[in-house]
């Protein structure tokens, strides 16, 4: 039997057959930060490649509960190793580089490897904080990945870069967002129809006549304005009830004053 | 002669519209890095709401180079005095809410504020670190904005949540222009600033009480529902006029009475 809530549950497999891989970061702090960014986005593959300072109590601090990504990954000597089993290698590059490369955006990333090469292994490579890849790693790159952004302030912080490049692959992934989580009563209380809305401007124009508001003679043009606002609102039942005991408190002290 | 390369370079005027509001943030170093998220991606309008620490040298060296956008930033007492100059108010979230806000994605948020909402001026709120930004803010909020994340492990780091909203709306800034669609005559008024609905929130009360509806005890949630009602509708000026006249003379009604 299919076991359909299991399978509803699970992570998108194309997801888990991405690779983010760290070549010699600096900061552990970063390394951190990295899990942190994957995991938000449901990723937990991550290589590093001889990592300054690893594991790092700062990794484990800026992970912030996505320290089994850290328990799980994998410390490489080189790029070459780290990638070994992948058909598909994308270098992201903040600088321009004096050769050409073909380049992709994360949104054509997310799409390139979550569509159209649906099945390899791929490897999405980030280098140092300060020089980024060099090119002797390039050169194992099939696409250089590049984050549009301000060309006189273009280099992001390693693990900014990653959470980019991670959302657009949550995204394009296809999953629905937060599907677990049903968001307070939204949707519990039914949208007014048109019948209850009719009625509460029936109200209201009663009211606004009791309580002096409403001259006859311009009252059409008054209605039209009051109905653009709240046709606009789209109330459900319960707020509809709320407007409609305010107008009858109104009408009552009207009805009070007359007596 | 049209330049076009100058024109292409230019930087959209929209995204300087928009103001980044950061409610009592915690690490200073997270301030830090969302001026560098903010400036990676043009934009420059910081404003944090009673910040814990700030100026900081953990922020200064956090920023990386955006120490010109910490030197800019604008620290304020109060949410409401941040976004008071603001006609839309979208505020981050990572939780479900007890009670229904209209959401969007970053894309759709970039979208609209871009697209849309051309001409008005927008804030993007976040809040706290551990804890986001408490009901009474949100009430101050049209949309909640919320970003596709793994369900599990839904709380992305402060400055990780700006770089991707500041990646979408600068993404979106530099896709063509679109025509505004004009619904009727909406858009012919200036939509209602913040500081113009909160006075009408504090006549609306005062005019509640008037007329009686309201009991001290039960108008905090009476407040709050009325909130969404009016924070969805997003009135033009002259809509809030007609409301306010509709308040006044329920409450002369009332005064009538009395005498």
């Amino acid at each position: 039997l299919l076991n359909l809530s299991s399978f509803l549950n699970q992570d998108n497999p194309l997801l888990s057959t991405i690779k983010i891989v760290l070549v010699e970061t600096t900061h552990p702090g970063n390394i951190g930060a990295v899990a942190r960014a994957m995991k938000n986005m449901k990723m937990h593959d991550l290589y590093l490649v001889s990592p300054k300072i690893f594991p790092s109590a700062d990794a484990t601090s800026r992970a912030s509960g996505a320290d089994d990504i850290l328990a799980q990954a994998t410390v490489c000597a080189s790029l070459q190793e780290a990638i070994a089993d992948c058909q598909l290698v994308i270098g992201a590059s903040a600088r321009g580089r004096t050769i050409s490369w073909p380049e992709l955006t994360p949104r054509e990333c997310a799409e390139k490897v979550l569509i159209s090469e649906h099945g390899n292994k791929v490897a999405i490579v980030f280098g140092r904080e300060n020089s980024g890849l060099k090119n002797h790693e390039l050169d194992l790159c099939h696409f250089l990945l590049r984050i549009p952004c301000n060309s006189e302030y273009s280099s992001l912080n390693i693990a900014a870069a990653v959470q980019v490049v991670c959302y657009e692959l949550f995204v394009a992934s296809g999953l629905p967002a937060q599907e677990n989580v049903v968001i307070g009563d939204k949707g519990k209380d039914p949208l007014a129809t048109t019948m209850q809305m009719e009625s509460f401007y029936t109200h209201m124009a009663e009211a606004l006549y009791d309580i002096g508001f409403m001259h006859p003679a311009k009252s059409k043009s008054i209605m039209r304005r009051l109905r653009r606002i709240y046709n606009r609102v789209q109330m459900d039942s319960k707020e509809l009830d709320i407007l409609r005991g305010i107008l009858r408190m109104a009408q009552g002290h009207k009805r009070n004053s007359d007596v």
